[in-house]
């Protein structure tokens, strides 16, 4: 089965003949529609906002791009908050959602004005004693046994054994004391599932935080802002996979929304989500040529792309589909490991793939890089971190990010100490 | 069980005081008595050698240590060949061994007189074509199914599923095309080890080594200048572990190298290895400030490092030892998760580890962080990679890399692209 390429392949060989291969190429039509469908799949609701993982695509012209289509950003971390700066994102337009949090990040949030999303309720002191308590507050709930883990609960852990969020007793305590200490302002969030497909695990979580919501509402005399549902919508890695239905998510939210929330004659609160993957995935390709092909034991395929550029397939055996530019009609004929140049032996983007013949210097486009593809990228091995291009919607090619040199490898070392 | 430490309490708050936490610091004294261990329980041999794997700790001020002790490098990518280039070592003080290995890399190998070590009988070709036959050539050796990973062969690969080297029908083809090539200088070498702390595995290794260079000796009319054990003798990680058994390891291999070689009266080849972790391993140390106490499901210690910093833990489950600074004898009566804070669920030092009652501002050491510990960060959620600090062997303590900042991280992007 084939996934579609958002460029034809002369149009790729012109790129490459201009920007040496490997790179990240980013779709802008892509990333917009797909943010369009999300906005538009909770149009019914009062008013709906995602807040973009920043980490998923960390990337100023990509963080501009959603902001034009309405997002937020949502951001974990001091270097994101100056990303966001930099960029002209402040204020409630940011949501801060970190944990473990030292200082100086809360400092940065604070003077932005971002939104900060406290993980634990012994930070409230830590926040009041460092920055103040800001005019709006948001805890991130952890419900423990109460949720099961999404389907990667491998990867983001099962609740109850998670590092994140607070319990439904410390939420309770936790918002009486910001109440106490004069906040008036308040949201909600949750984060319980990565690369979900599935989107009832979505309509339970909106349950369980309108429920709580009500709860919270009566017996504590406040009113929520906003609800945020977290992050983690899925997307197809595999062709044969299913999208995530957005438009069925959203409908039965919105009855739970009506049922749970208006039903209690709750003040409605706004919708937040913080997707990140499902927003950029899709629309990211590492673009690659074939430097080489082994035979030993196994039939490999040596790309001048390794694990350094994309870490998932490594780090949790994830699946990226292939294509190889020009011959997707091509029978399927061949079973290759795709591996890159990277001295560890997990360093393979694909193992058993089946494949149409390759040849060297044949370009091959690994899909869904879009998110926590480049970010994610180390310098083990002193490879380096390749340039992200976008393809932007007129059709023109921009750089917007320049390849790594030798140079930035070296930065932080002192050759004359 | 304890580890033991380098330095004092109070020797590292004086350090702290100058360099806030966290950092790695690297203990000199350590690192040359290991090198100088490894060179005395090799004595006997007419000439040995190791290679430091240079990905393990690329730092120059640690790269000159070693070779004042000794010791070649062993390069794997264009930066690491840089990097050799920049501290002075040159010729073949580098053995470079890589894998689907880009023109420009063997270039730069053969512009510095590297030993060039072939991982595929394709390269040939390609090396001629790109540099030319260089005068002294070695070739990479995967046994397959002749022989088993070792103990960590779940993250090193079963030889016959691995990406690295040749095999034995393709050794003994390549060996006669360089000759016939003029060739005269031969040298072999596997790698199927990693972190093993059974000697016996590089026994076996080097009896496989040497019965295959009698065997081509014999059949082709070569003689082997040196042999390449590899590299991957582990270190006792857990305090429990027995320490690598290097004296008798080499004992034995002393035997087999008479008995083999000397046996069939081959002209003596050198003895080379290509430890890394072993060598500066156990002496890297991983210095962070408990930041927050969280407990709700389980108790958590967050640290001011995060998996940014040490990556092994997460990627691969891997244990690392931890002392709180000061309460070595106190009883270890809470379970912990010690973890960073990065928006990750596995950015996890430790799960469920016992350890005394912690407080905050408490110095949390966490252990042989000298291999592949701060090589292998990355920039994920924008954190930032740490400083390395070097204890020399005078006690005067010595900044070897400068942290990352928030421009470092910066430094590729274009805001006004």
């Amino acid at each position: 089965m084939q996934k579609p390429l958002p460029f034809t392949k002369k149009q790729l060989e012109t790129i490459i003949k201009q920007h040496p291969t490997p790179f990240h190429i980013y779709d802008e039509a892509g990333i917009r529609k797909t943010a369009r469908k999300l906005a538009r799949a909770f149009s019914g609701f009062p008013f709906f906002r995602n807040y973009f993982a920043v980490k998923a695509l960390p990337n100023p012209v990509i963080m501009k791009i959603l902001v034009d289509e309405g997002m937020g950003m949502d951001a974990s971390s001091y270097a994101e908050l100056m990303l966001c700066e930099r960029v002209g994102i402040t204020g409630e337009n940011i949501m801060f959602t970190s944990n473990d949090t030292p200082q100086e990040e809360y400092e940065k949030a604070f003077e932005l004005g971002a939104m900060i999303n406290l993980d634990d309720i012994s930070h409230i002191d830590y926040l009041e004693k460092h920055v103040g308590i800001p005019k709006i507050i948001c805890f991130r709930y952890n419900p423990g046994s109460l949720r099961k883990g999404g389907a990667h609960s491998h990867i983001i852990g099962k609740p109850e054994e998670a590092k994140f969020g607070a319990t439904r007793k410390q939420l309770f305590e936790g918002y009486a004391i910001m109440k106490k200490k004069g906040v008036k302002r308040f949201g909600i969030h949750t984060m319980l599932a990565s690369n979900e497909l599935d989107y009832r695990y979505f309509v339970e979580t909106a349950r369980m935080l309108f429920e709580l919501i009500k709860e919270l509402s009566k017996r504590l005399d406040i009113s929520f802002e906003f609800v945020n549902l977290g992050g983690g919508i899925g997307i197809p890695y595999r062709p044969q996979e299913e999208p995530f239905d957005l438009d069925r998510m959203a409908k039965d939210i919105g009855k739970l929304y009506k049922e749970i929330i208006l039903g209690a004659r709750l003040p409605p609160p706004k919708l937040f989500m913080e997707n990140g993957r499902m927003v950029t995935g899709p629309h990211g390709y590492l673009v690659s040529k074939v430097l080489h092909l082994k035979k030993t034991y196994k039939n490999f395929i040596g790309l001048d792309a390794c694990m350094a550029n994309l870490m998932r397939p490594a780090m949790y055996g994830a699946y990226h589909h292939i294509t190889v530019l020009g011959k997707e009609d091509k029978p399927t004929t061949t079973l290759y490991d795709v591996v890159g140049s990277l001295c560890e032996n997990n360093d393979k983007f694909a193992i058993d793939r089946r494949l149409p013949k390759v040849k060297i210097h044949d370009i091959i486009v690994i899909h869904d890089t879009g998110g926590h593809g480049h970010a994610m990228g180390f310098n083990y091995n002193g490879k380096l971190r390749t340039s992200e291009l976008l393809l932007k919607k007129n059709g023109e090619m921009k750089l917007i990010r320049r390849a790594e040199t030798v140079e930035d490898y070296f930065a932080t070392l002192n050759f004359f100490a």
